[in-house]
């Protein structure tokens, strides 16, 4: 037998993730792209972590930065994780938590804790692409977890049922969401923890972009709300996702879990098995740029994608057609359009890369029934002023065929 | 339910690793220890890391260093890498490459690829522990491959016939294995390579130790061996994990899998869907030192732990009772010492550690069936020759029974 005749079937689950061919395109001169939800890299923290990293291998330090570590992760750091939980409402301790390789290895590490092949998983019609990739190697069955934000009423069809297998995990990023930029209200909080006690299954809260608010009120983590109800973070199934990828830099690949001691205690062992530790350098480094200018860093931010934000929301009002409508996000990267049910969002986007040279992503990619056709994402991360005006008026042009 | 009542199965069959907790022993004061197969931290080449950092955060470079990249890995490293394989008798090009978070991830996602739940895994017995760890995610049932190494007859009991599922990958280190320092030699490779083909199975050749050759003649890698067997690696079933923690450092966290395009295909997608890619900045740095330094840094390791390979052999010599057998490894980190059947290594374990505190590993964590009571793993790599001597002087004293 040849290799790939005795690959385990959840290799054969996997395609070429969409993605990650968008991201080819981005090196194209000229393109305006609003595809990538990535951090704009004039914004990173370069000369501080210049300085960190040089800290973290001084002769005093190499032996320890430069060495294996624990697989929970740089004591420091999680000690410096469990002040910043406790500041929206998360009271833990170390052992609560995980530093992970990203967040996108807890929803990895997620997936493996609890879905084995058949068992649910409830997602957001749209979703995170990265986070069905992660769960696929599972090969779970999805339903719909139907959330519908910013403050109005909330609603779930949970459809389990339909989908027959046991509900392991809800999965959904509460605040901005990747790909709508929604925000789920408290009340909407509140109902996800009864449904989740309902299934019994754990609920996965990907705080990924959760800092970068713009306006609006911070609505507290799921996770504070259970601990609110339950007394400790020992009685609750929702397991926290952090990332230091959308403030500090993804590409030092670092974020955390927050979660009861016997969900942590099964990851560390994860963890250990399927990759040791995250890098200790890493860890030193971004410990040591967060204590230091977290707060002033991540005020930074707030001020440059706020201001792309209201120019993009300001030109979708300008150019786009009466049929398309749009979300308003608090926070985040992304803007989240629908476009009238006859138009499909990748013929648009392939129309729009020969004509204008306008890219971004078709919503298809985020469904995990591959429905919502007739929807696109816009970032807003990674643009100026005069890119994301005129990038959306010439959107607006394709739209209407021009 | 609870969240334990609803972890997958998987997630039970994992318990608490005695190396794991063996680590965390070696803070004690005053303590000799011959446990962690780790290299020694004064031979880190910080002065080098400390400036590629500093180049690869320079106001040109953190726009890449710190952002997001591809799966695959940098493009410069497996360039790099490229040349090195060649060097060793493996023509490839960076298409047959994936850089990893260490071998260990490499190990993970070759267990994930492989093996469904009842296939079966040939191992030495005994065998990496870690690489145990890694496939016991995925439940597989294990199987003796039986290689007696160190250019004597080699012989392979399969047994899968008594194990019951499919052979679906045979796990080696053929150089200077962890735990017992052995290497396969040429003829025994041949012979693996003929029952890989007959079983239809991958060989994963772990290649960890592979550089930290002393002394002898160096075999070429399996992967080289079956290339000159079958014309191109595209052909081939072996897989070859190589890794940067045993010459450059183990704290950033980088090896990389060198194998035919269709295994490499799968394995990116499973690291985009498992943590998007190996931290950018830590490729970069790695890469810039490999580049400078490696072979006369890898040639001062040599010189190093020769010296302390042949102290303790030496040591043992004069300090061991005539009962107690060891291998005489030409590279790696480890000598493996087979105690008379009556004695325990764990049993042993404790002694030493209350009566003359030093510290090795009971040889029974290696073994996947649990065998191999009466032998203990003795590493080198950390020690001077004052504490080679005097540690071995004091645990043939326990072993006397004085």
């Amino acid at each position: 037998m040849t290799l790939p005749q005795i690959f385990a079937s959840r290799a054969s689950r996997m395609t070429a993730s969409e993605i990650r061919e968008l991201l080819k395109l981005l090196d194209r001169p000229g393109l305006i792209s609003f595809a990538g939800g990535i951090p704009d890299p004039a914004l990173f923290p370069a000369q501080q972590f210049a300085a960190a990293f040089a800290r973290g291998l001084a002769p005093d330090q190499q032996a320890q930065s430069l060495q294996y570590s624990v697989s929970e992760g740089y004591l420091p750091l999680r000690e410096w994780i469990v002040g910043e939980m406790a500041k929206i409402g998360v009271p833990c301790s170390v052992d609560n938590i995980l530093i992970t390789s990203g967040s996108q290895q807890a929803l990895d590490y997620l997936g493996k804790l609890f879905l084995s092949p058949g068992d649910t998983a409830l997602v957001g019609w749209p979703t995170y692409l990265g986070a069905l990739a992660a769960f696929n190697a599972y090969e779970p069955r999805y339903d719909q977890l139907s959330v519908t934000g910013n403050r109005t009423a909330t609603s779930y069809a949970t459809g389990a049922e339909a989908a027959g297998g046991q509900v392991k995990l809800a999965y959904l990023s509460a605040d901005f969401a990747n790909p709508t930029g929604e925000t789920l209200d408290q009340q909407g909080r509140d109902a996800l923890l009864d449904l989740a006690e309902e299934l019994g299954c754990a609920v996965v809260e990907d705080a990924a972009y959760q800092s970068l608010r713009y306006d609006g009120e911070a609505v507290p983590p799921i996770l504070a709300t259970e601990i609110a109800r339950k007394g400790s973070i020992e009685h609750c199934r929702t397991i926290f996702c952090g990332s230091f990828s959308k403030t500090l830099s993804p590409g030092l690949r670092l974020g955390w879990v927050v979660a009861a001691k016997p969900v942590i205690s099964q990851l560390v062992l994860m963890k250990q098995a399927a990759d040791l530790h995250t890098a200790t350098l890493n860890q030193m480094a971004v410990h040591d740029v967060a204590s230091r200018i977290f707060d002033s860093h991540v005020e930074t931010l707030r001020g440059a994608y706020q201001h792309r934000r209201d120019v993009m929301l300001e030109a979708l009002q300008i150019h786009m057609p009466e049929s398309v409508t749009w979300t308003r996000p608090e926070g985040g990267m992304f803007i989240w359009l629908t476009l009238p049910a006859g138009i499909n969002g990748a013929e648009l986007l392939e129309r729009s890369l020969d004509s204008v040279g306008v890219a971004f992503v078709p919503g298809v990619a985020f469904f995990a029934d591959k429905s919502g056709g007739n929807t696109i994402r816009l970032s807003f991360s990674c643009s100026n002023e005069a890119q994301i005006n005129q990038g959306i008026r010439l959107l607006g042009q394709v739209m209407r065929g021009a």
